[in-house]
Protein backbone atom coordinates (compact mmCIF):
# COMPACT_ATOMS: atom_id res chain seq x y z
CA UNK A 1 0.00 0.00 0.00
CA UNK A 2 1.22 3.49 -1.13
CA UNK A 3 2.50 5.64 2.11
CA UNK A 4 0.86 9.13 2.38
CA UNK A 5 2.86 12.26 1.96
CA UNK A 6 3.01 12.95 5.74
CA UNK A 7 3.86 9.53 7.24
CA UNK A 8 6.39 9.56 4.92
CA UNK A 9 7.73 12.77 5.73
CA UNK A 10 7.86 11.66 9.60
CA UNK A 11 9.25 8.30 9.04
CA UNK A 12 11.81 9.53 6.86
CA UNK A 13 13.03 12.54 9.42
CA UNK A 14 13.14 9.70 11.85
CA UNK A 15 15.13 7.41 9.21
CA UNK A 16 18.03 9.90 8.32
CA UNK A 17 18.10 11.00 11.86
CA UNK A 18 19.11 7.66 12.97
CA UNK A 19 21.54 7.45 10.21
CA UNK A 20 23.86 10.67 9.87
CA UNK A 21 26.19 10.06 7.55
CA UNK A 22 25.10 7.71 5.66
CA UNK A 23 24.43 7.87 1.79
CA UNK A 24 20.97 6.70 1.50
CA UNK A 25 19.83 5.82 -1.76
CA UNK A 26 16.41 7.06 -3.34
CA UNK A 27 15.25 3.60 -4.47
CA UNK A 28 15.68 2.69 -0.73
CA UNK A 29 12.85 5.40 0.31
CA UNK A 30 10.64 4.61 -2.79
CA UNK A 31 10.67 0.95 -1.84
CA UNK A 32 10.10 1.40 1.91
CA UNK A 33 6.65 3.73 0.97
CA UNK A 34 5.99 1.87 -2.30
CA UNK A 35 6.08 4.94 -3.76
CA UNK A 36 7.63 7.30 -7.20
CA UNK A 37 10.92 8.30 -6.93
CA UNK A 38 9.72 11.41 -7.78
CA UNK A 39 7.65 11.89 -4.81
CA UNK A 40 10.23 10.52 -2.34
CA UNK A 41 12.53 13.81 -4.16
CA UNK A 42 9.93 16.44 -2.92
CA UNK A 43 9.89 14.91 0.25
CA UNK A 44 13.33 15.10 0.49
CA UNK A 45 13.54 19.06 -0.92
CA UNK A 46 11.07 19.42 2.00
CA UNK A 47 12.84 18.09 4.71
CA UNK A 48 16.39 19.55 3.37
CA UNK A 49 14.50 22.99 3.44
CA UNK A 50 12.93 22.46 7.21
CA UNK A 51 16.41 20.52 8.47
CA UNK A 52 17.85 23.90 7.54
CA UNK A 53 15.83 26.45 8.91
CA UNK A 54 14.91 24.59 12.24
CA UNK A 55 18.66 23.86 12.47
CA UNK A 56 18.83 20.75 12.60
CA UNK A 57 21.55 19.69 9.77
CA UNK A 58 22.44 19.73 6.03
CA UNK A 59 20.32 17.33 3.75
CA UNK A 60 23.23 17.01 0.97
CA UNK A 61 21.69 15.32 -2.60
CA UNK A 62 24.47 13.59 -4.51
CA UNK A 63 23.09 12.80 -8.32
CA UNK A 64 23.27 10.79 -10.23
CA UNK A 65 22.56 6.29 -10.11
CA UNK A 66 25.24 5.87 -7.31
CA UNK A 67 23.73 9.09 -5.94
CA UNK A 68 21.37 9.74 -2.93
CA UNK A 69 20.81 11.64 -0.01
CA UNK A 70 23.37 12.36 2.86
CA UNK A 71 22.17 14.02 6.24
CA UNK A 72 24.50 15.34 8.07
CA UNK A 73 24.21 16.77 11.58
CA UNK A 74 25.32 20.26 12.50
CA UNK A 75 24.39 23.13 15.09
CA UNK A 76 24.30 26.59 14.44
CA UNK A 77 27.45 28.56 15.90
CA UNK A 78 24.31 30.87 18.06
CA UNK A 79 22.33 27.98 18.97
CA UNK A 80 26.01 26.32 20.39
CA UNK A 81 27.35 29.33 21.73
CA UNK A 82 23.85 30.32 24.02
CA UNK A 83 24.41 26.16 25.00
CA UNK A 84 28.10 26.54 26.18
CA UNK A 85 27.23 29.72 28.05
CA UNK A 86 24.57 27.53 29.91
CA UNK A 87 27.31 24.69 30.28
CA UNK A 88 30.03 27.45 31.55
CA UNK A 89 26.97 28.18 34.47
CA UNK A 90 26.60 24.80 35.20
CA UNK A 91 30.25 24.79 35.80
CA UNK A 92 30.77 27.41 37.71
CA UNK A 93 28.25 26.42 40.60
CA UNK A 94 29.84 26.45 43.62
CA UNK A 95 29.43 23.06 45.08
CA UNK A 96 31.01 21.62 42.54
CA UNK A 97 34.62 22.61 43.89
CA UNK A 98 36.91 19.68 45.09
CA UNK A 99 40.18 19.31 46.84
CA UNK A 100 42.54 20.08 45.37
CA UNK A 101 41.19 22.40 42.70
CA UNK A 102 39.43 19.87 40.66
CA UNK A 103 35.97 20.27 38.82
CA UNK A 104 33.23 18.09 39.90
CA UNK A 105 31.78 16.82 36.30
CA UNK A 106 30.37 13.38 36.70
CA UNK A 107 26.49 13.88 36.78
CA UNK A 108 26.36 16.21 33.81
CA UNK A 109 28.55 13.60 31.78
CA UNK A 110 25.72 11.43 32.39
CA UNK A 111 23.18 13.90 31.34
CA UNK A 112 21.38 12.28 27.98
CA UNK A 113 20.12 15.89 27.08
CA UNK A 114 23.48 17.51 27.62
CA UNK A 115 25.58 14.66 25.87
CA UNK A 116 23.36 14.93 22.97
CA UNK A 117 24.11 18.53 22.48
CA UNK A 118 27.56 18.23 23.46
CA UNK A 119 28.49 15.22 20.72
CA UNK A 120 26.44 17.31 18.33
CA UNK A 121 28.81 20.57 18.77
CA UNK A 122 31.21 18.36 18.31
CA UNK A 123 30.91 16.13 15.42
CA UNK A 124 29.87 19.52 13.32
CA UNK A 125 33.44 21.07 13.41
CA UNK A 126 34.61 17.72 12.05
CA UNK A 127 31.79 17.31 9.60
CA UNK A 128 33.95 17.17 6.24
CA UNK A 129 37.14 16.07 7.85
CA UNK A 130 36.02 12.06 7.08
CA UNK A 131 36.49 11.08 10.83
CA UNK A 132 36.78 6.67 10.93
CA UNK A 133 37.22 6.65 14.62
CA UNK A 134 36.67 9.02 17.20
CA UNK A 135 39.42 8.28 20.65
CA UNK A 136 39.47 8.49 24.20
CA UNK A 137 40.47 7.08 27.50
CA UNK A 138 38.48 5.15 29.96
CA UNK A 139 36.19 6.47 31.80
CA UNK A 140 35.00 9.87 31.84
CA UNK A 141 35.63 10.77 28.31
CA UNK A 142 33.48 7.55 27.09
CA UNK A 143 30.38 9.65 27.30
CA UNK A 144 31.82 12.33 25.44
CA UNK A 145 33.33 9.83 22.30
CA UNK A 146 30.05 8.02 22.21
CA UNK A 147 27.73 11.34 21.83
CA UNK A 148 30.32 12.43 19.36
CA UNK A 149 30.21 9.13 17.77
CA UNK A 150 26.31 8.68 17.37
CA UNK A 151 26.37 12.35 15.19
CA UNK A 152 29.53 11.27 13.20
CA UNK A 153 28.54 7.73 12.74
CA UNK A 154 31.67 6.64 12.90
CA UNK A 155 32.71 3.92 16.01
CA UNK A 156 34.88 4.87 18.84
CA UNK A 157 37.88 3.60 20.87
CA UNK A 158 38.59 3.66 24.26
CA UNK A 159 42.51 3.39 25.35
CA UNK A 160 42.52 2.17 28.70
CA UNK A 161 45.33 2.71 32.08
CA UNK A 162 44.65 -0.45 33.33
CA UNK A 163 45.52 -3.90 31.19
CA UNK A 164 42.34 -6.21 30.71
CA UNK A 165 42.18 -9.75 29.40
CA UNK A 166 38.50 -8.89 27.63
CA UNK A 167 41.09 -6.58 25.37
CA UNK A 168 43.03 -9.42 23.43
CA UNK A 169 46.60 -8.23 22.49
CA UNK A 170 47.46 -4.66 22.91
CA UNK A 171 49.56 -1.87 21.76
CA UNK A 172 51.01 0.40 24.85
CA UNK A 173 52.95 3.63 24.79
CA UNK A 174 54.08 5.27 27.83
CA UNK A 175 53.66 8.92 28.13
CA UNK A 176 54.28 11.93 30.93
CA UNK A 177 51.52 13.00 32.95
CA UNK A 178 51.88 17.08 32.12
CA UNK A 179 50.63 18.07 35.44
CA UNK A 180 51.99 15.67 37.69
CA UNK A 181 55.01 14.60 35.85
CA UNK A 182 55.12 10.75 36.01
CA UNK A 183 55.62 8.07 33.85
CA UNK A 184 52.54 6.33 32.88
CA UNK A 185 51.07 3.57 30.49
CA UNK A 186 47.92 3.55 28.38
CA UNK A 187 46.79 0.79 25.93
CA UNK A 188 44.49 0.24 23.34
CA UNK A 189 43.58 -3.13 21.88
CA UNK A 190 45.08 -4.07 18.47
CA UNK A 191 42.67 -4.93 16.75
CA UNK A 192 40.36 -2.02 17.33
CA UNK A 193 42.15 0.41 14.85
CA UNK A 194 43.06 0.00 11.47
CA UNK A 195 45.89 1.69 9.92
CA UNK A 196 45.33 4.93 8.10
CA UNK A 197 42.59 5.64 10.16
CA UNK A 198 41.65 9.16 10.39
CA UNK A 199 40.91 9.94 14.09
CA UNK A 200 39.73 12.10 16.18
CA UNK A 201 40.63 12.51 20.01
CA UNK A 202 38.29 13.64 22.62
CA UNK A 203 38.31 13.77 26.64
CA UNK A 204 36.37 14.92 29.41
CA UNK A 205 39.00 17.41 31.05
CA UNK A 206 42.49 18.51 30.04
CA UNK A 207 45.01 19.71 32.35
CA UNK A 208 48.94 19.61 31.42
CA UNK A 209 47.20 17.32 28.00
CA UNK A 210 49.68 14.49 28.48
CA UNK A 211 46.93 11.86 28.78
CA UNK A 212 46.23 13.75 24.89
CA UNK A 213 49.77 13.31 23.88
CA UNK A 214 49.84 9.72 25.01
CA UNK A 215 46.62 9.31 22.89
CA UNK A 216 48.62 11.19 20.14
CA UNK A 217 51.67 8.24 20.81
CA UNK A 218 49.44 5.35 20.35
CA UNK A 219 48.04 7.19 17.03
CA UNK A 220 51.38 6.80 15.62
CA UNK A 221 52.23 3.14 16.90
CA UNK A 222 48.57 1.85 14.87
CA UNK A 223 50.17 4.58 11.87
CA UNK A 224 46.88 6.29 11.94
CA UNK A 225 46.39 9.85 11.41
CA UNK A 226 45.31 12.32 13.97
CA UNK A 227 42.73 14.98 12.38
CA UNK A 228 42.25 16.68 15.73
CA UNK A 229 41.39 17.33 19.77
CA UNK A 230 38.42 18.73 20.71
CA UNK A 231 38.24 18.53 25.02
CA UNK A 232 35.26 19.52 27.18
CA UNK A 233 36.73 21.26 29.56
CA UNK A 234 40.47 22.48 29.88
CA UNK A 235 41.92 23.92 33.07
CA UNK A 236 44.06 26.89 33.11
CA UNK A 237 47.50 25.18 33.37
CA UNK A 238 50.26 27.00 34.47
CA UNK A 239 52.92 25.07 33.29
CA UNK A 240 53.85 24.67 29.25
CA UNK A 241 51.32 22.60 27.74
CA UNK A 242 52.61 19.28 25.68
CA UNK A 243 49.08 19.61 23.34
CA UNK A 244 48.95 22.98 21.45
CA UNK A 245 46.49 22.02 18.78
CA UNK A 246 43.22 20.97 20.27
CA UNK A 247 39.71 22.92 21.08
CA UNK A 248 38.09 23.37 24.20
CA UNK A 249 34.09 23.45 24.60
CA UNK A 250 34.64 25.01 28.18
CA UNK A 251 37.84 27.22 30.09
CA UNK A 252 38.35 26.76 33.54
CA UNK A 253 39.81 30.01 34.41
CA UNK A 254 40.22 29.93 37.95
CA UNK A 255 39.55 27.65 41.03
CA UNK A 256 39.76 29.74 44.19
CA UNK A 257 39.69 26.82 47.60
CA UNK A 258 39.65 29.94 49.32
CA UNK A 259 37.14 31.73 48.39
CA UNK A 260 35.63 28.43 46.85
CA UNK A 261 34.90 29.92 43.37
CA UNK A 262 34.70 28.16 40.24
CA UNK A 263 35.46 30.92 37.05
CA UNK A 264 34.00 28.97 33.77
CA UNK A 265 34.01 30.43 30.29
CA UNK A 266 33.72 29.51 26.76
CA UNK A 267 37.00 27.73 25.57
CA UNK A 268 38.51 28.27 21.87
CA UNK A 269 35.81 26.44 20.16
CA UNK A 270 34.43 29.57 18.83
CA UNK A 271 37.96 31.26 18.29
CA UNK A 272 39.44 30.44 14.82
CA UNK A 273 36.19 30.94 12.87
CA UNK B 1 5.22 33.00 10.36
CA UNK B 2 2.54 30.30 10.20
CA UNK B 3 4.13 26.90 9.86
CA UNK B 4 3.17 24.75 6.81
CA UNK B 5 1.82 21.34 8.19
CA UNK B 6 4.86 19.45 6.51
CA UNK B 7 7.24 21.12 8.00
CA UNK B 8 5.99 20.94 11.21
CA UNK B 9 5.76 17.12 10.93
CA UNK B 10 9.20 16.87 10.38
CA UNK B 11 10.11 19.06 12.92
CA UNK B 12 7.97 17.96 15.14
CA UNK B 13 9.28 14.60 14.52
CA UNK B 14 12.74 15.56 15.30
CA UNK B 15 11.87 17.47 18.75
CA UNK B 16 10.06 14.27 19.93
CA UNK B 17 12.88 11.64 19.15
CA UNK B 18 14.96 13.89 20.78
CA UNK B 19 13.00 14.00 23.97
CA UNK B 20 11.90 11.06 24.89
CA UNK B 21 9.53 10.57 28.03
CA UNK B 22 9.21 14.18 28.42
CA UNK B 23 5.90 15.81 28.32
CA UNK B 24 5.91 18.57 25.87
CA UNK B 25 2.31 20.54 25.68
CA UNK B 26 0.31 21.46 22.76
CA UNK B 27 1.37 24.92 23.52
CA UNK B 28 4.58 24.55 23.31
CA UNK B 29 4.50 23.53 19.84
CA UNK B 30 1.35 25.67 18.90
CA UNK B 31 4.03 28.36 20.22
CA UNK B 32 6.96 26.59 18.51
CA UNK B 33 5.11 26.60 14.92
CA UNK B 34 2.73 30.08 15.44
CA UNK B 35 -0.18 27.35 14.42
CA UNK B 36 -3.64 27.04 16.22
CA UNK B 37 -3.41 24.00 19.10
CA UNK B 38 -6.37 22.34 16.52
CA UNK B 39 -3.98 21.95 14.01
CA UNK B 40 -1.30 21.14 16.12
CA UNK B 41 -3.70 18.22 17.52
CA UNK B 42 -4.67 17.09 14.21
CA UNK B 43 -0.53 16.78 13.64
CA UNK B 44 0.72 14.51 16.61
CA UNK B 45 -2.49 12.27 15.44
CA UNK B 46 -0.43 11.68 12.42
CA UNK B 47 2.47 11.25 14.29
CA UNK B 48 1.30 8.73 16.84
CA UNK B 49 -0.45 6.55 13.94
CA UNK B 50 3.33 6.37 11.62
CA UNK B 51 5.41 6.00 15.01
CA UNK B 52 2.59 3.04 15.64
CA UNK B 53 3.20 1.74 11.99
CA UNK B 54 6.66 1.91 11.70
CA UNK B 55 7.47 0.42 15.28
CA UNK B 56 9.26 3.49 16.47
CA UNK B 57 7.29 3.69 19.33
CA UNK B 58 4.63 5.03 21.35
CA UNK B 59 3.23 8.43 21.49
CA UNK B 60 0.61 9.29 24.51
CA UNK B 61 -1.84 11.87 24.88
CA UNK B 62 -2.44 13.25 28.24
CA UNK B 63 -5.69 15.45 28.05
CA UNK B 64 -6.43 18.29 30.38
CA UNK B 65 -4.57 21.57 30.84
CA UNK B 66 -1.57 20.22 32.51
CA UNK B 67 -1.83 17.86 29.59
CA UNK B 68 0.56 17.32 26.15
CA UNK B 69 2.18 14.25 24.99
CA UNK B 70 4.68 11.97 26.02
CA UNK B 71 7.05 10.11 23.12
CA UNK B 72 8.14 6.41 24.57
CA UNK B 73 10.43 4.51 21.86
CA UNK B 74 9.75 0.92 21.91
CA UNK B 75 10.88 -1.73 19.62
CA UNK B 76 8.26 -4.37 19.09
CA UNK B 77 9.30 -7.80 19.47
CA UNK B 78 9.81 -9.41 15.83
CA UNK B 79 12.60 -6.45 14.97
CA UNK B 80 14.09 -7.11 18.83
CA UNK B 81 14.35 -10.54 18.12
CA UNK B 82 15.55 -10.61 14.33
CA UNK B 83 18.10 -7.74 15.86
CA UNK B 84 19.54 -10.09 18.86
CA UNK B 85 19.43 -12.88 16.20
CA UNK B 86 22.17 -11.23 14.09
CA UNK B 87 23.82 -10.09 17.34
CA UNK B 88 24.37 -13.88 18.14
CA UNK B 89 25.85 -14.77 14.70
CA UNK B 90 28.38 -11.81 15.47
CA UNK B 91 29.32 -12.92 18.44
CA UNK B 92 29.78 -16.56 17.45
CA UNK B 93 33.16 -15.07 15.18
CA UNK B 94 35.82 -17.48 15.37
CA UNK B 95 38.03 -14.64 15.64
CA UNK B 96 36.30 -13.36 18.69
CA UNK B 97 37.53 -16.04 21.17
CA UNK B 98 40.60 -14.98 23.43
CA UNK B 99 42.62 -16.70 25.87
CA UNK B 100 40.77 -17.84 28.82
CA UNK B 101 37.70 -18.60 26.68
CA UNK B 102 36.93 -15.25 26.77
CA UNK B 103 34.74 -13.39 23.78
CA UNK B 104 35.74 -10.10 22.29
CA UNK B 105 32.87 -7.49 22.56
CA UNK B 106 34.80 -3.88 22.26
CA UNK B 107 34.49 -3.31 18.60
CA UNK B 108 30.99 -3.78 18.94
CA UNK B 109 30.32 -1.61 22.10
CA UNK B 110 32.17 0.95 20.27
CA UNK B 111 29.43 0.68 16.91
CA UNK B 112 27.03 3.80 17.46
CA UNK B 113 24.46 1.75 15.04
CA UNK B 114 24.81 -0.92 17.80
CA UNK B 115 24.46 0.85 20.48
CA UNK B 116 21.19 2.43 19.24
CA UNK B 117 19.57 -0.78 19.05
CA UNK B 118 20.41 -2.52 22.11
CA UNK B 119 19.87 0.85 24.07
CA UNK B 120 16.36 1.03 22.43
CA UNK B 121 15.86 -2.87 22.89
CA UNK B 122 16.81 -2.46 26.59
CA UNK B 123 15.05 0.62 27.32
CA UNK B 124 11.54 -0.72 25.79
CA UNK B 125 11.40 -3.48 28.84
CA UNK B 126 11.27 -0.37 31.27
CA UNK B 127 9.40 2.37 30.02
CA UNK B 128 6.65 2.21 32.55
CA UNK B 129 8.64 1.32 35.52
CA UNK B 130 10.11 5.10 36.07
CA UNK B 131 13.77 4.85 35.72
CA UNK B 132 14.97 7.66 37.72
CA UNK B 133 19.24 6.22 36.93
CA UNK B 134 20.51 3.58 34.79
CA UNK B 135 23.90 2.41 36.72
CA UNK B 136 26.60 0.30 35.16
CA UNK B 137 30.43 -0.16 36.07
CA UNK B 138 33.26 1.11 34.45
CA UNK B 139 34.35 0.88 31.69
CA UNK B 140 32.92 -1.15 29.30
CA UNK B 141 28.98 -1.04 30.69
CA UNK B 142 29.20 2.23 30.19
CA UNK B 143 28.24 2.59 26.16
CA UNK B 144 25.42 0.26 27.09
CA UNK B 145 24.29 2.68 30.01
CA UNK B 146 24.25 5.82 27.89
CA UNK B 147 22.49 4.29 25.01
CA UNK B 148 19.93 3.38 27.60
CA UNK B 149 19.78 6.43 29.15
CA UNK B 150 19.52 8.28 26.02
CA UNK B 151 15.84 6.13 25.77
CA UNK B 152 15.05 6.62 28.85
CA UNK B 153 15.95 9.78 28.92
CA UNK B 154 17.08 9.17 32.36
CA UNK B 155 20.89 10.03 33.30
CA UNK B 156 23.33 6.92 33.67
CA UNK B 157 25.83 6.54 36.80
CA UNK B 158 29.36 5.19 36.68
CA UNK B 159 30.11 2.96 39.92
CA UNK B 160 34.42 2.55 39.90
CA UNK B 161 37.03 0.07 40.91
CA UNK B 162 39.37 2.57 40.95
CA UNK B 163 39.27 5.87 43.69
CA UNK B 164 39.41 8.92 41.27
CA UNK B 165 39.81 12.10 43.11
CA UNK B 166 37.57 13.92 40.67
CA UNK B 167 35.10 12.07 42.03
CA UNK B 168 34.95 13.97 45.70
CA UNK B 169 33.24 12.09 48.19
CA UNK B 170 32.37 8.17 47.51
CA UNK B 171 30.66 5.45 48.96
CA UNK B 172 31.96 2.46 48.35
CA UNK B 173 31.40 -1.94 49.53
CA UNK B 174 33.38 -4.68 49.20
CA UNK B 175 31.79 -7.47 46.99
CA UNK B 176 32.98 -10.93 46.08
CA UNK B 177 33.87 -11.73 42.40
CA UNK B 178 31.65 -14.30 41.49
CA UNK B 179 34.17 -16.34 39.00
CA UNK B 180 37.82 -15.73 41.17
CA UNK B 181 35.67 -15.54 44.56
CA UNK B 182 38.50 -12.53 45.33
CA UNK B 183 36.84 -9.75 47.38
CA UNK B 184 37.16 -7.08 45.66
CA UNK B 185 35.96 -3.10 46.22
CA UNK B 186 33.29 -0.59 43.93
CA UNK B 187 32.71 2.77 45.06
CA UNK B 188 30.37 5.41 43.50
CA UNK B 189 30.48 9.17 43.80
CA UNK B 190 28.26 10.09 46.85
CA UNK B 191 26.45 12.97 44.93
CA UNK B 192 26.01 10.60 41.77
CA UNK B 193 22.62 9.26 43.19
CA UNK B 194 19.46 10.18 45.14
CA UNK B 195 17.87 8.36 48.02
CA UNK B 196 14.84 6.69 46.67
CA UNK B 197 15.84 6.76 43.19
CA UNK B 198 14.50 3.97 41.22
CA UNK B 199 17.75 2.70 39.80
CA UNK B 200 18.09 0.07 36.64
CA UNK B 201 21.34 -1.54 36.24
CA UNK B 202 23.19 -3.28 33.07
CA UNK B 203 26.42 -4.34 32.57
CA UNK B 204 28.62 -5.51 29.03
CA UNK B 205 29.20 -9.38 30.78
CA UNK B 206 28.11 -11.46 33.28
CA UNK B 207 29.85 -14.50 34.21
CA UNK B 208 29.16 -15.31 38.09
CA UNK B 209 27.07 -12.36 38.72
CA UNK B 210 29.68 -10.56 41.61
CA UNK B 211 29.99 -7.27 39.54
CA UNK B 212 26.57 -6.95 39.53
CA UNK B 213 25.83 -7.83 43.45
CA UNK B 214 28.16 -5.62 44.05
CA UNK B 215 25.82 -2.95 41.98
CA UNK B 216 22.96 -4.09 44.28
CA UNK B 217 24.83 -3.59 47.42
CA UNK B 218 25.74 -0.16 46.51
CA UNK B 219 22.03 0.65 45.67
CA UNK B 220 21.48 -0.61 49.29
CA UNK B 221 23.71 1.75 51.02
CA UNK B 222 22.59 4.43 48.85
CA UNK B 223 19.09 3.54 50.18
CA UNK B 224 18.02 3.29 46.34
CA UNK B 225 16.12 0.64 44.75
CA UNK B 226 16.65 -1.80 42.43
CA UNK B 227 13.77 -1.85 39.40
CA UNK B 228 16.22 -4.56 37.06
CA UNK B 229 18.78 -5.75 35.72
CA UNK B 230 19.77 -6.47 31.89
CA UNK B 231 23.19 -7.16 30.62
CA UNK B 232 24.16 -7.12 27.09
CA UNK B 233 25.41 -10.60 27.46
CA UNK B 234 25.79 -13.56 29.90
CA UNK B 235 28.32 -16.77 29.93
CA UNK B 236 27.74 -20.05 30.56
CA UNK B 237 28.45 -20.10 34.52
CA UNK B 238 29.11 -23.85 36.29
CA UNK B 239 29.03 -22.22 39.87
CA UNK B 240 26.27 -21.03 41.59
CA UNK B 241 25.47 -17.98 40.37
CA UNK B 242 24.77 -14.76 43.12
CA UNK B 243 22.35 -12.91 41.23
CA UNK B 244 19.25 -14.50 39.55
CA UNK B 245 17.19 -12.22 38.59
CA UNK B 246 17.87 -10.65 35.44
CA UNK B 247 17.54 -10.59 31.47
CA UNK B 248 20.48 -11.02 29.07
CA UNK B 249 19.68 -10.04 25.43
CA UNK B 250 22.50 -12.87 24.36
CA UNK B 251 23.81 -16.06 26.18
CA UNK B 252 27.32 -17.23 25.64
CA UNK B 253 26.64 -21.05 25.25
CA UNK B 254 29.70 -22.70 24.57
CA UNK B 255 33.74 -21.68 23.98
CA UNK B 256 35.69 -23.87 22.77
CA UNK B 257 39.19 -22.78 22.98
CA UNK B 258 40.42 -26.22 21.45
CA UNK B 259 37.96 -26.09 18.52
CA UNK B 260 38.00 -22.29 18.40
CA UNK B 261 33.96 -22.17 18.21
CA UNK B 262 31.75 -20.09 20.04
CA UNK B 263 28.36 -20.60 20.62
CA UNK B 264 26.02 -17.81 21.25
CA UNK B 265 22.75 -17.49 21.00
CA UNK B 266 19.64 -15.09 22.67
CA UNK B 267 19.42 -14.84 26.35
CA UNK B 268 16.67 -14.72 28.69
CA UNK B 269 15.18 -10.66 26.93
CA UNK B 270 12.26 -12.90 25.33
CA UNK B 271 11.57 -15.83 27.64
CA UNK B 272 8.86 -14.08 30.47
CA UNK B 273 6.35 -12.91 27.47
Amino acid sequence: MKVRRSERLIDMTHYLLEHPHELISLTFFAKRYESAKSSISEDLAIVKRTFKERGTGILETLPGAAGGVLFIPVINKEEAKKYIDSLAERLSEQDRLLPGGYVYLSDLLGEPQLLRQVGRIIASKYVDKKIDAVMTVATKGVPIAQAVSYYLNAPFVIVRRDSKITEGSTVSVNYVSGSSERIEKMELSKRSLKRGSRVLVVDDFMKGGGTINGMQSLIHEFEAELVGVTVFAEANFKGKRIVTDYDSLLYVEDVNTQTKTISVVPGTYFNEE
